[in-house]
């Protein structure tokens, strides 16, 4: 496992072709079948490798997806860490954990996937399941098996998270690069925290008013 | 003014070079000098034209701005219709006006305007300037002049607003596609809401606990 997820951030020596031929299937078979129907099996043929070098490179269906997608992060990895202070802190440590993506060497990484995911509509469509499958199923829904609208609050999440990428990563709005993490943890924490726990039954009936 | 309005998202008899012309001349000048620094007269100089005829095809120095970065709205239009509903209801309507536009046939230009910010470094220094200039100084400093961080506020209020344009319209999450404008604004408007009102002074004061 380890020498797997290894491979996935450095170069190695080996076949970066068949690398490359084998992400490329697995991206097609993704983009066209979606995560839940595709199978390493089937992208390996496309590839016209054995399956098994599949699993060697790059390990797990998700791991495959994560390495595809070039994403810049694993939500597995990331999970127990954003949780380590507690539920109340949950939306608090998301955006300091997000920002530490931003602020770091792979922040340029980040900015690449998010502009990627932007432009090109096959991206779009793949990030779209990254959002839905990776950090909502693999993650919200895992952790908290008893939290209704998974996808909706994922989706919420995602979309403060990613706005803020986009204002202050990728615009450079200067009135929110000057700020501090614990700044913006401070500001951005509870629309996150809102995001994961408000009741959505109640949001309904007020909409009736 | 209409008709200069009417030229800007038309085609008209004239001379569409000249027009092109311009709007490239003042693209490079704001994105070298900034908003406030460029000149209707230099730009014109720029681009071979006297500047009455500037003026005669885009009208006002912020007009031809919003023409050159191909705005998908003029914040002061919109302006006057969101507040109409008083300043509790800021935030519901500024996400019901941002909705409609994404919902409305100019949705498709709005997402153009988005993509090609994001993925233009000197689109995205245009749209910065869109954002800090344009919504910040003539809408929120205009109509509020007692607010303080204007600034500030208008980032993140931008924050979520492209962040729900992004995640609903450009990656098309389904669980965000499917709501309703008013559960889209009974969610997202009280985080709008808040941005524009929220106390930054006690902010920092809970920092340092």
């Amino acid at each position: 496992m380890t020498v797997v997820r290894r491979k996935r951030s450095g170069r190695r020596p080996g076949s970066p072709d068949t690398r490359a031929e084998i992400l490329a299937a697995a991206r097609d078979a993704f983009a066209r079948d979606g995560f839940e129907r595709s199978s390493i099996r089937r992208i390996a043929n496309d590839a016209g490798v054995d399956p098994a070098l599949v699993h060697h490179y790059f390990g797990t269906k998700d791991q495959l997806f994560l390495a595809a997608i070039e994403a810049p992060f694993d939500p597995m990895e990331v999970l127990p860490k954003v949780l380590a202070g507690g539920e109340d802190q949950l939306g608090e440590n998301l955006i300091r954990f997000f920002l530490s993506i931003w602020d770091s060497p792979t922040g340029n990484r980040a900015a690449a996937f998010l502009r990627s995911a932007i432009t090109r509509p096959e991206m779009s469509h793949l990030v779209r399941q990254f959002i839905t499958t990776q950090i909502v199923r693999r993650g919200l829904k895992l952790k908290f098996p008893e939290l209704d609208h998974a996808e909706l609050r994922g989706a919420l999440v995602a979309s403060q998270l990613l706005g803020m990428a986009v204002t202050r990563h990728i615009f450079g709005i200067e009135a929110l690069t000057r700020l501090t993490v614990d700044e913006l943890a401070a500001i951005y924490g509870p629309t996150v925290q809102r995001y994961i726990t408000m009741d959505f039954a109640e949001l309904r009936n007020q909409d009736a008013d």
